[in-house]
């Protein structure tokens, strides 16, 4: 099963609404026979790459799979017919499909005699494709929300300046979270006054291959010459200023993870609305003592409301050539206590 | 070397004024003969506890110390002469002695004949007694400043309530820090407002049994029944606004560390004053999004005047039973840019 998790993983496969999958069909002797992994959309699944390298070798043999096989004919043929057709005996996979659509693989392989074994190291499975999962089960997008600010909250000077707040390794760390989500979301006021491009760049400032969706939100019109709509990236304008429609919307997109990178007035709506399921704070060490707030108001007056956020990792971004160290904290936001 | 640095930090060795000093007394054949460490004012330094517990046996012998054996008569006669009088042909020794009064042993020891050589593992010695070095190096005790935030810069919500902020990790933490100084610092708003009793206690709450001296500094008077004046440890009221008599008065008191624990307004006259040496900063990861702010204005208007940190160590306070996981970044201040 470690084997077709690396498999899933494997670099330089494109994100898109499929999961990751790998395969591994193992001889009864343990050998391995062949290997498979999920390309993206309108390619081989994992387990049918797996078989159309094996040929006749399948007969007999043990599929290691990280995901339930799927049990409906979609872009591909069902995976679980096509098992039984190859004359695979057992099956072992990782993660059950929770996608609707393609559920009843193993059932389905039951029913033609094939002995199945469900759940190994599924957490693992669903750590690979936690955006995928999460989006079958809530039926709308996983949303992480980032923000910058100093150590003591401030996004701004007095003036209106902030760069740079961050330092470039928290710049880029920014870029890299930014390509493991499909889409970015921002509010109009951000695209008006900073005018972003929001697109995905590599070290050397190049715009990298697959770009997530660009989106905005809010019921303002927008002139047509914001960057954010040229053409090195899909856009879209989602006129609401209701977090449900929007994330709504990008569901029906098949986007699965959205990136909101501010401004605080947006983020304020989706914290309020318990639509916020991941914060990546990255802290820059430096003060100012006045400025612009990094959050904005969330109506909290007293220390019992205050929202707690659970730490899961903290990461040091090491500054270069007399660069501050930025700190990047990864949270879940907990229950208000009130 | 580095049995002398560990012996020079041996634990239960009361802070005080003088420096952490380990000795080890070895045969020319390399063997140990006897050992010493400096256990506080008062007391043998680090090179007579070793040559008495050597005797006669210290003829002929290496003396390796942490700190250039002493050149004067205090509370102890000059381990230079005691050196010499025991016969002892070599010295090797980490950091030179600074202090004024005490400096010159090397020579000494190098008139009489005794082979010297210094500076081995200097770096490891000093950041044993950094604030004794920075203070005889300074003229000044070594000023670390603490605060806790919320991630968004907050130190109360907007009704005034703050209990708790920090965790209770990185309470405990903090005594621990304040137990590593020997004088305590807050204004006297902190005392008339917040009434703190500024000791340092154990994991159980109990004082810890040698207390930093506690200060208070400013210029009006203050009740007497305030805590900070009780009889759980010694304190005094520095009455000034200018933190450069204030540190004058407590480097004339041989105080060599001073934990400044607010409140923002102390703190801001500190910074401004470039007499700030450290900065302890407890981040919560709670949001508030509004309230009094962790950080005082510091007359900041534009972002390149920003007060830049630099990030010496970065620790994560994992909570215990739901409590929340707090981060502690420790930094040294560097130059305004502008
Ligand atoms: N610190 C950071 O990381 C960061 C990141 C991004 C931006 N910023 C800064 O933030 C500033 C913009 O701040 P902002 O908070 O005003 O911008 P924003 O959140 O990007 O946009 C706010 C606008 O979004 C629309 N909107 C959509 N849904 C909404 C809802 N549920 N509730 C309220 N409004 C909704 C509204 O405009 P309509 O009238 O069009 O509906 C609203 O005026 C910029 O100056 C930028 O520099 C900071
Ligand atoms: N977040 C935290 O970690 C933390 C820590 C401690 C306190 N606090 C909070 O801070 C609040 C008190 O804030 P604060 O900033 O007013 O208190 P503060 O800094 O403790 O005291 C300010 C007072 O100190 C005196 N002072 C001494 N040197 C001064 C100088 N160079 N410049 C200006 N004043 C000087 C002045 O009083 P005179 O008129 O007597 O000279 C001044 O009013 C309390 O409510 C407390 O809860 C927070």
């Amino acid at each position: 099963m470690q084997r077709a998790l690396a498999l899933a993983v494997t670099p330089g496969v494109p994100l898109g609404p499929n999961p990751r999958v790998g395969c591994v069909l193992l001889a009864p002797d343990g050998t391995t026979i062949a290997e498979g992994f999920h390309r993206g959309a309108g390619t081989p699944h994992a387990e049918a790459a797996a078989l159309a390298e094996a040929g006749d070798a399948a007969r007999g043999a043990t599929a290691v799979v990280t995901l339930e096989p799927c049990n409906h004919t979609g872009r591909t043929g069902p995976c679980s017919e096509a098992l039984i057709a190859a004359g695979v005996v057992r099956v072992v996979f990782a993660q059950p499909d929770a996608n609707p659509v393609a559920v009843g693989g193993a059932g389905r392989l039951r029913e033609a005699a094939v002995e199945v074994v469900g759940g190994e190291m599924i957490d693992e499975a669903q750590a690979i494709n936690r955006a995928w999962t999460f989006a079958i089960a809530h039926r709308r997008p996983f949303v992480t929300w980032k923000f910058a600010t100093t150590l003591d909250g401030r996004s701004a000077a007095t003036d209106g300046t902030s760069r740079w707040v961050s330092s470039r390794a928290a710049r880029l760390d920014t870029h890299r979270l930014r390509g493991l989500c499909d889409t970015m979301l921002v509010g109009t006021s951000t695209v008006e006054v900073d005018d972003p491009e929001l697109t995905v760049r590599d070290e050397v400032d190049e715009p990298v291959a697959i770009q997530p969706l660009r989106a905005v939100m809010g019921l303002r019109d927008l002139p047509t010459d914001r960057r954010i709509f040229n053409d090195r990236a899909e856009s879209v304008h989602l006129r609401t200023r209701d977090p449900e429609i929007a994330l709504a919307e990008l569901h029906a997109r098949d986007r699965q993870h959205v990136f909101l990178e501010g401004g605080p007035t947006l983020a304020r709506a989706f914290l309020a609305a318990g639509l916020v399921d991941e914060v990546v704070t990255y802290v820059a060490p430096m003060l100012l003592g006045s400025g612009r707030s990094a959050v904005a108001d969330l109506g909290i007056h007293t220390i019992t409301d205050a929202l707690h956020l659970h730490v899961t990792d903290v990461a040091v971004l090491q500054g270069h050539g007399g660069e501050d160290t930025n700190v990047r904290l990864t949270m879940k936001p907990q229950k208000r206590s009130s």
